[in-house]
């Protein structure tokens, strides 16, 4: 293969984030002199590539503006705009760029905490106990409900949560994303108004508009959700369930305030709202932290879990814990979705948590976490950033930089130099709307290149602002 | 726990019926006589259990008429009849019982190879080399598409069935049932309508039920789908998709014609009819058996394929193929819905795939499927029972019985004498209609009990018809 010159990489680049949508049609290419302040190339370099992009058809030069992404080829999908597919498609783009994994890159926009804070629990030296306990059941569909003894493993743990229940409560799921969809199926008919939080957890807006569900943003505030436009908008369109994170909210790393709480709760009865709490982050808290399904004790709740985070993602097992009627209706959903859950997967669940060995896992998965946190709220404090909340331990802290109105630009401003953000609007349910907020992952805050490249870009814009 | 009273224990069993749903509101019991003859028990212990059943509300006597079941207090779902979730609850209801394993009972009605015939591939010795060839993995969420080196397993396993294809033509899924969800969620709005075999694959049904398509029935022949209803069905509904199984069909066990398939490919071509082949029945076929995806070569059918049958349900582990952007799409279904497949689980299929013995496994696996085929069929014929067709090598017959016009009243008859069938009507896309049929899995077909309540009931009802 012939090596490629420096014009050809820096087109190639600049394509590639037109196919990946990072550009998009009508967006003004950065100056030649941005660029070659920004890359240090020659200012022939960077006119060749412009010129072959253009030569391509992918930009084009407008007089005196400069280049500027010209509208590709329309995918056969754009045909059929109302679709849910094409209605999810924002939320596929973000989630397809989350999988790019450019092993050059600085990945503060991941939403995963470091592999190597997980791999101190050794998923393979379980594998005896796991076939141990009955070789046979590894090869059949599971049951409806999900593997017994890890239900009575999470009974304990939900126990240890203040939500005292019974097995016959709880249904594993293929992750909390699962459990989500399962809820989504059996108690969100398509035109159905739903409640999320704004910011929020985009994966669940993916599969909300996918189901053809109207999404009603909540504005998430840094004590949990805004309780009088949660009210307006009930009155307003009738909605029957509330999706929403009691603790280490995604984007937000806020936690939901006992008083908060209390009122959600009461708002909830006299509406008869059903909660649906999204708890994924439980591992990374201390078990004292406040849920609502522990105040309401899983009447109008329903209790999301998931060990993706704090065991591994590879073996996708979550749970419901919810009444004894709805876990019924949500095992027949998973049922006729799936047959049944990853008996395998369970089985390897279910030894770690009866391991001793687990519980000092995640002690010390939060002493990481509380290490990161402080750190990295000192190091944002220390770059002139505005943060939402100040959260003892979070995976993810949530912040605006100075002079930076819109975090879309600055995600791709960092991009070109390896750093991977996550921006506000990808979490908002208007994600067209500029948004300034920016989500970080506190476990590579630390990384020089991300601090760097903010100090640059913050120092270049205030001076030419 | 005091003992139960064999009465106590008679009144036991029947409850258990009704909540099940095997006895539902307005059915009538069995006369005392009846009952007496089916079990050898007193008749005053026969009048005692239907006495208390009475006395709990369960049942009531009519007049000269005998006991019938009474309407139970309905759930809340009964309000809300129009609801997805209840269209599919007589699915529900069926898969629930596949699930109910009772020990001393003969499981004819199962859809599952017994896990002897599974456990030679000892799925405890390949755990090392998943480990070994990257553990990090094993902690973090896979990718879009799905396990790299299990991708190309697969390219190597379709290339077999004559169906090349790039590993981008290929997604990963949490089995078969997990992959026609995808394809619903995708290609099926709420409302459209959907062709399906008929009889068919009821779990499939659940799930277009669940996502409120219209099923439109085909009727299935020994050579496969009636093409002159199809086209009659096509041109009044212009459906868009067309779920069927070329090879080892649930529940009749038929094979697709390559006569019919070369047809059903033109009509699909001019009505523009995407074909979606589940061909979970793959490794239990000679890799010659016909499939429409190899003579279409993906163009206009989907494959879906699966690991449950022929290595493990308890992986989750399946799989689509097509064309590349119809891949694409699925995979963002995927990732909405999931994050990613089980990476975990993935892993271990491709190295199971990867052994030597794993061909000899299915070389194994359907030797014994010939014997039990052979034996199940030359059974058959002694029992005087009608059978659909005679497949050299298939888990299931379609057969039915002397004077049996409707296979659920058989499937009770057995049910009391221990054997689970699985009938007909679960099978129709107009489950409330009597069907004469019953779906037997070929492996339990050697089963004495089974033998002898076919001919008891049989004779039983030639004497008395």
């Amino acid at each position: 293969m012939a090596r490629q010159t420096l014009a050809q990489q820096v087109a190639a680049a600049i394509a590639q984030q037109i196919t990946d949508g990072a550009l998009k049609a009508g967006d003004k290419l950065p100056s030649l002199r941005e660029y070659i302040r920004l890359h240090g190339h020659s200012k022939n370099t960077v006119i060749t590539a412009y010129e072959s992009l253009a030569a391509k058809g992918l930009v084009e030069a407008r007089h005196g503006q400069g280049f500027f992404v010209i509208k590709q080829i329309a995918a056969p999908v754009e045909e059929e705009e109302s679709q849910p597919y094409n209605r999810a498609l924002d939320t596929i783009w973000m989630m397809r760029q989350q999988f790019v994994r450019d092993p050059g890159h600085s990945h503060l926009g991941e939403g995963f905490p470091p592999v190597e804070w997980l791999m101190d629990m050794r998923l393979d030296k379980f594998h005896r106990q796991v076939v141990r306990a009955g070789v046979t059941t590894l090869f059949r569909y599971g049951t409806r409900l999900g593997n017994p003894g890890l239900r009575t493993r999470l009974v304990q743990k939900l126990a240890d949560y203040s939500i005292p229940l019974s097995p016959r409560q709880l249904v594993t799921t293929l992750g909390a994303n699962h459990g989500m969809d399962l809820v989504i199926r059996r108690y969100v008919p398509p035109g159905d108004p739903v409640l999320v939080e704004d910011p929020g957890y985009y994966p669940l807006f993916g599969k909300l508009q996918l189901q053809g569900a109207r999404m009603l943003g909540v504005p998430r505030e840094p004590d949990g959700p805004n309780l009088d436009v949660l009210e307006r908008l009930i009155k307003a369109h009738k909605p029957k369930l509330f999706f929403l994170q009691s603790i280490g909210h995604n984007p937000t790393g806020s936690d939901l305030s006992p008083a908060k709480a209390h009122q959600l709760l009461r708002i909830a009865e006299a509406h008869d709202l059903l909660l649906v709490e999204n708890d994924a982050m439980a591992d990374f808290k201390p078990s004292s932290s406040i849920k609502l399904s522990a105040l309401d004790q899983l009447q109008r709740t329903l209790y999301v879990g998931s060990f993706s985070k704090s065991v591994s993602a590879a073996l996708r097992v979550g749970f419901i814990a919810g009444s004894k009627q709805r876990i019924e209706e949500l095992a027949d959903i998973k049922m006729v979705l799936h047959n049944s859950g990853a008996e395998y997967s369970e089985r390897t669940v279910e030894v770690i948590l009866g391991e001793g060995h687990f519980l000092r896992h995640l002690a010390r998965l939060q002493d990481r976490l509380r290490q990161a946190t402080a750190d990295g709220l000192r190091l944002l404090d220390e770059l002139g950033a505005e943060v939402f909340c100040r959260p003892e331990q979070s995976l993810y802290l949530w912040a605006r930089f100075p002079g930076i109105d819109d975090a879309n630009l600055l995600t791709r401003q960092c991009l070109a130099r390896g750093v991977m953000l996550a921006p506000g609007a990808i979490f908002s349910t208007r994600p067209k709307e500029a948004a300034p907020w920016t989500r970080l992952n506190v476990a590579y805050l630390n990384d020089p290149l991300f601090s760097e490249s903010i100090r640059q870009i913050t120092r270049d814009r205030s001076a030419s602002g």
